[in-house]
């Protein structure tokens, strides 16, 4: 474990700042309700204002990331997760552009493959955490197994039951190793998604993006919103509490998302690694 | 192999376009001779015309990634090569600055794994190639076993010397299966160097990227050179030839690096695909 800071061994977990303001966090222990939370809030912002904001907190995004590459030591992993057409894809695409892909990699996670079900269920997940320096993000993560997997009854209930824990265990483990998880909760309405189906029927350059089976998940809308409160409810700790981001408005979505990114980089406050000793008298020879 | 068209089934190997001017691609068969080649050119150009230009490139690799996502059929590797202080990195994260993380993957390779030891020399390079879709970015590559392995004396020379032979198949495979393959070498002078590592040296700010290794294998630069002249002349083929890029002039060696990624993806002609049967008449139910 070189590199590691005496706290970090020790299994210190360093405080998260608060989200940015819009965003709702689950305090730790307390029933998450979506129902109760507005998805169309947007801050009093305009778009434009928003849009104007959004540059100013890519480029924060930018510098911190080259800092945390630079410093080698810890890393971030930011979690997605969302109903369909929740826009998990466009708020990646908005908030990372910019960044320096190669200090970040972003996984999407499917349909698991026959050895991926030949081991617990957290083990793709594992296999994918950012290594020191780098962020890593899921796009749709290891929720997924609490989420359609309970919603569409792939394993029995008591399986899916003890998940939570070892949810919390697995991102404990993360947390204590160096890793900070920040998970986001996009949060739209069933009308948002209803017009959102709907422009990838009526557009034919939106086409590609629709899949008949979302008509047929829709029909399981409250089915999935119950798992979702339960997961946000039983699944918020104070080392790595879920985030529930009003996502009807793209442009205050992923304002405030890229927002709580720059805030957390810089609560982290990664730093270039000292010169090697002797480094300042050496000469390089022709 | 859904998806893939009777062409990519059957092997065909699509023509590439030729590198952006200022570019020395290696023709097939005949050999590379870097001390032939001038690491200063730029082109005619002065720096701000090459910044200009930069831009007008990142926006079409953006555009350009987006179908090659969309699509979901074909994948871009593009490998870099350098001698230290080459400008790896920098190249790497000033073409690319703009990409979707979500649809692009870059891979350092360093010193390999008690487990990638226990392989084949191409087994860690394979399992990092890029799914269907994607833009996958070699930092160093499957051609540093016969580089560093071979100016280091790591292997017995019969060893190095056959793997040309299956690189070269290797990226067949790649090719024939949907992958077009773009090999860049970063080509700069000793002086170069030089000024590079002393900069390094210099600038506290530049320090962490100083490694005193550098120094010992600067003593090796001219069987470096060999060892690469070697590669490039071994390797350089009609499916995936090497490029050659000036490089001691940074703006330089983006704006050509960008616009060969570019004309690439261009020639690939990535297209979203089409909608699934019976969309137009769809309706979303409340």
């Amino acid at each position: 474990m070189a590199g590691l800071s005496p706290a970090l061994l020790a299994g210190h977990i360093p405080a998260l700042p608060p989200a940015a303001a819009g965003i709702v966090t689950i305090e730790p222990g307390r029933p998450c309700l979506l129902s109760r939370i507005d998805p169309d809030a947007d801050g009093g912002l305009d778009k434009d204002e928003a849009k104007a904001a959004l540059s100013v907190e890519r480029a924060r995004i930018q510098g911190l990331q080259e800092r945390l590459y630079g410093e080698g030591k810890r890393s971030l992993l930011v979690v997605f997760q969302a109903i369909d057409t929740g826009g998990k894809d466009g708020t990646i695409r908005s908030v990372l552009e910019g960044v320096n892909p190669q200090g970040c990699r972003v996984w999407s996670f499917k349909v698991p493959s026959t050895e991926e079900l030949d081991h617990d269920f957290l083990w793709r997940y594992h296999k994918r955490t950012p290594g020191r320096g780098m962020i890593g993000v899921f796009n749709r993560s290891h929720y997924e197994d609490v989420l359609v997997v309970r919603v569409k009854d792939l394993v029995p209930e008591e399986v899916w039951r003890a998940r939570y824990g070892l949810i919390n265990d697995f991102e404990r483990l993360l947390t204590a190793s160096g890793t900070t998880v920040l998970k986001f909760f996009l949060h739209i309405s069933k009308d948002e998604q209803k017009e959102r189906l709907e422009s990838r029927i009526a557009d034919p350059e939106k086409h590609w993006k629709f899949d008949p089976a979302d008509l047929v998940e829709r029909r399981s809308w409250d089915a999935y919103q119950a798992a979702f409160d339960d997961a946000l409810t039983r699944c918020s700790t104070p080392y790595a509490p879920w985030h529930v981001v009003p996502a009807n408005r793209k442009w205050f979505r992923n304002l405030i998302v890229a927002r709580t990114i720059a805030d957390t980089l810089e609560a982290m406050n990664p730093q270039f690694p000292a010169a090697a000793e002797g480094i300042a008298g050496l000469t390089v020879p022709d």
